[in-house]
């Protein structure tokens, strides 16, 4: 495993040069005490805690997994202190709600923290966000009573959360879950059924976990508008606060997985647990969706995470190892460092500008939460349209850019000595949960871009296109205005073009669906990197500025041309992938 | 695992139909005794024994892996057997000389074989696959003694064969190796060295292994030009035949691996050991290159024969697991089976349009194979030029197909349980093993395209426009033609601007390969598809045939507008690839 470092400039350049958080922060009235000092120290302990306390456990913790023993799940070594000393350091809770002793801090700055934790392993991070994710929605949704005796003990990681929502039968479509919940006439409601795939459902960190559990009660409509959402603790909790009797929430086996082995992914039983109703009764999809922009921004940060690993790992074995001369070599030693080859060149340049892409993408998103949370509602649009993108986007670019990170080593990236190959394990699940990203590319599609007919998406580029505006004398910008112009262009008119044949193919949105997400974080992307080239343009005596515009330039001229061939496949429609009866597969 | 059915349909298509191989042989002195029946008899015999012997061991091979215990290693349970009654059924040499007791058949024959063997478990393969090749070289270039003793008994499969090349310190760059040969003055040398990576090095399959190990004489010339290579056994054999003492060839430690975990992938001592030398000393890398044509398509083939099993799970999977309503729904039970969406179907579709193009590419290589041992000299031009597309253009897909396939079963797809996951990790040595990706693509444009001043390519565009020629009057085919003659003219201009910066950007090869070879890929792709659509366009009203032109309209439309981004990116040359400092990564 290569040894993390947390790129803590390049994360301060997008913070404070490229988005200027003090001056965002200093005009939300939610976040005003948050200072540029602040963050920068914030920033500096989550890289300490991170780099020595739990990129350690990232290896090791593959190596051991979980294990169920008599109905209790056990992490690996060292996961349980680890994680008691991140939660007493306040980490759970640094966005949550100050009201209930969370730290209050805004997402463009909780992001950063997020993507050093995802570096660091996913396994462990997950116990973390399942947590914030979970209080987030108890926060937006549940009743006084039970923030006040829940959230304080989340936000300090004491207890953990958990989300439990899919069922054997019921993943994409939730509707048909079969988990129920009678009342019990006094308030609570007795829970029962089975579900599956549930993230930190059962460990040994904490002395208790929060269920956050999607059920039906026995007269509900049938669907998705007949479920609700219930807390449902591991053990009961008593009057005083106190842990008391176990509430028959319960492991009843561990999946063995591809990957993120650290991470106890479980079948949960609840027999007749008691649990309360967070929100109203039947709209209980309506409170998960509460958490899921948050949510779904963290797992493309895992994405984006793995990937900056990765890239540590590349660049340091591609300076070491040498093997063959390069064109133009000094011949110094046996053979040049491999970096110094062109196919490696173009490897490390490609993770190197999905991530600082992806990074960019990330606290700008964050952001948008910030503005949004505030009531902005040009950036509640921007929220709901670019959500999908960064999880989909940022997780499939985040993936590539593991496999590719790992290409570097050749077969050292095949053996599990040098960590590289565990990246791509680990990353490959965040395509995968928190809706997979099908689902994310038809939410984008369908539900934001057509659905809102194209109000959403006008508003991004109504914003890009001012931008342009405002940057268009800049000569020394010209490959990245002309970059942005196209990609934006583009955009536009494939738009245009889904619109005009909505009627006449239905099957138009989920056949485009993936390219089209595709073709909007390509867009992002050009944005961003033509945002870090305009505040590194005047700089670019100094190296650091300087690799940012080279970067910058290689996103635009080799990457950004996918844009076309995303177009081009779209524009097509969807008779050829629609064609076959189902007995030609 | 999903239960693999060879695809023995397709695969006559691609035999018969397409190439035509009943003609081929009639007219190739080599194989005029491989009849069209014959052909058959072997696909329905292989088929049989790759189902139901060999396909059942691998996803228990992969969970109980290979072990070393007091210096021996073992594969898993049911290898041994099963080994043993593959190669007394004479898969082992189906493609050896004839002279020494090999098969003798065709190359376009068992590459379909070699298909089926790759879709039950690359692990499995690998024993068989090394030893043929290794068998292959010791052909081209042993002493008639050296063939007579080791020959049969590698062809008949009871002793295997091992390719020693890697060294810790050298694996691209093999001028490098340290591995030493003394001569012993009797016709013998004494091999002393360690080497990595090394697969099927040890394994208790057989009672011998041969290795066929890359070393340099004392004073052979530095760099490439001093490698020898010899042919050292794990035990010495005696006068008459029998297996005599070690040989001091042992297994120091196996690794640990990403996948292929039934394969025994060795780091290998030669402590003093005897061997023999192959070919002429000091041309030790032209002997193992003989084998590389025919290894490097084996390696293409196993990207091919992965993701002809994960095609199978995923239709599979999509056929049975109901989610949601798709558009234009017949509402019948709880949900519509998945398959009927469109995102599922742009996924099945993709894998399906790959595997089946990779497929004719597979079968139409190993058809120029087989036309140039019979020393036809435009067949050698092809066999060179798209060998290296064949190993890295079809693992590429190979992989990307297995990672949407596994895609498509969500969670399930994620979890050891279905089987997807591990062809994602077994196929990802495809892309790193007997040569990376980048080399393959470095061989590609700079030995083949470019050392060739473009006569190599030239001679397959040759070959594609007089095929387009041949059907130009078939209006039915022109979404065909239209994206072949697409494919032709932008792989010449893309070409021909290489060709014009050569001398200005030394970087220019090394940059642009990979994306080169991806363009050669799509291209090659496409002939093949267009020559599926001809031998089918009569036959619409039949759902197979019919299913194959809407499959390549699929490709046609959706996949190959990849070559315009290829293109696109190809011809910015190396400056924003090249531009940063090695400390600015």
């Amino acid at each position: 495993m290569p040894a993390y470092k947390a790129p803590l400039k390049d994360m301060q350049f997008v913070l404070h040069d490229v988005f200027n958080a003090g001056e965002q922060w200093a005009n939300n009235p939610l976040f005003e005490d948050c200072t540029t000092d602040l963050a920068d120290t914030l920033l500096d302990e989550s890289a300490k805690i991170c780099e020595n306390l739990i990129a350690p456990l990232n290896r090791p913790g593959d190596e051991q997994g979980v294990r169920l023993e008599n109905g209790q799940v056990y992490t690996p070594d060292g996961f349980k202190d680890a994680f008691k000393t991140y939660a007493e350091s306040g980490w759970v809770g640094l966005g949550g709600n100050a009201e209930y002793d969370g730290q209050g801090m805004p997402k463009m700055l909780t992001c950063l923290a997020e993507e050093m934790l995802h570096s660091c392993g996913a396994s462990f991070c997950l116990y973390s966000i399942l947590t914030s994710g979970a209080a987030l929605a108890l926060d937006a949704h549940g009743s006084e009573a039970l923030k006040k005796t829940y959230l304080p003990k989340m936000y300090s990681g004491e207890w953990t959360g958990a989300m439990a929502l899919t069922e054997a039968h019921a993943g994409t479509d939730l509707g048909m879950i079969r988990t129920k919940a009678e009342d019990n006439g006094d308030g609570s409601y007795k829970v029962t059924g089975t579900k599956i795939f549930i993230t930190g459902g059962d460990h040994d960190l904490t002395d208790n976990i929060i269920h956050l559990v999607l059920a039906k009660l026995p007269d509900a409509p049938p669907g998705p508008k007949g479920i609700s959402l219930f807390l449902v603790p591991k053990h009961k909790v008593n009057a005083d606060g106190s842990i008391g009797e176990f509430n028959n929430v319960s492991c009843g086996s561990l999946e063995e997985k591809m990957g993120i082995h650290a991470s106890a992914t479980c079948v949960m039983n609840y027999d007749g647990a008691e649990g309360f109703l967070v929100g109203e009764l039947n709209r209980g999809l309506n409170a998960m969706f509460t958490m899921m922009n948050y949510e779904r921004l963290s797992v493309g940060i895992q994405g984006l995470g793995a990937s900056q690993l990765s890239y540590q790992g590349a660049v340091e074995y591609a300076k070491d190892r040498v093997q063959s001369r390069a064109p133009g070599s000094k011949k110094v030693g046996a053979a040049d460092p491999i970096i110094d080859h062109g196919d490696v060149r173009r490897m490390l340049m490609t993770v190197k500008a999905l991530v600082e892409g992806g990074r960019a993408f990330s606290v700008y998103c964050g952001m948008q939460l910030d503005k949004a949370k505030a009531g902005d509602e040009n950036a509640e649009k921007l929220v709901a349209l670019l959500t999908p993108v960064c999880k989909a986007f940022m997780t499939d670019k985040g993936f590539d850019a593991c496999v590719i990170g790992q290409q570097v080593l050749g077969g050292h990236g095949y053996i599990r000595e040098w960590g590289m190959e565990q990246q791509v394990r680990d990353t490959r699940i965040a395509q995968i949960y928190e809706g997979t990203n099908g689902i994310q590319a038809m939410d984008l599609l369908g539900r934001k871009v057509v659905a809102s007919r194209g109000a959403l998406l006008t508003a991004y580029l109504a914003e890009i296109n001012a931008y342009l505006e405002t940057i268009s004398d800049n000569v020394h910008l010209m490959p990245f205005t002309e970059g942005l112009k196209f990609a934006a262009n583009t955009t536009e008119q494939v738009t245009k073009a889904i619109f005009g044949r909505l009627q006449d193919d239905p099957h138009l949105v989920g056949t485009a669906a993936n390219d089209y997400l595709h073709m909007i974080g390509y867009l992002s992307f050009t944005y961003m990197w033509t945002k870090m080239a305009e505040v590194s343009i005047s700089q670019t005596d100094d190296a650091f500025h300087d690799g940012k515009i080279k970067t910058g330039l290689f996103y635009v001229q080799r990457l950004l041309p996918q844009m076309s061939a995303l177009a081009t496949a779209i524009v097509q429609g969807s008779e050829a992938t629609m064609a076959l009866d189902v007995a030609q597969f």
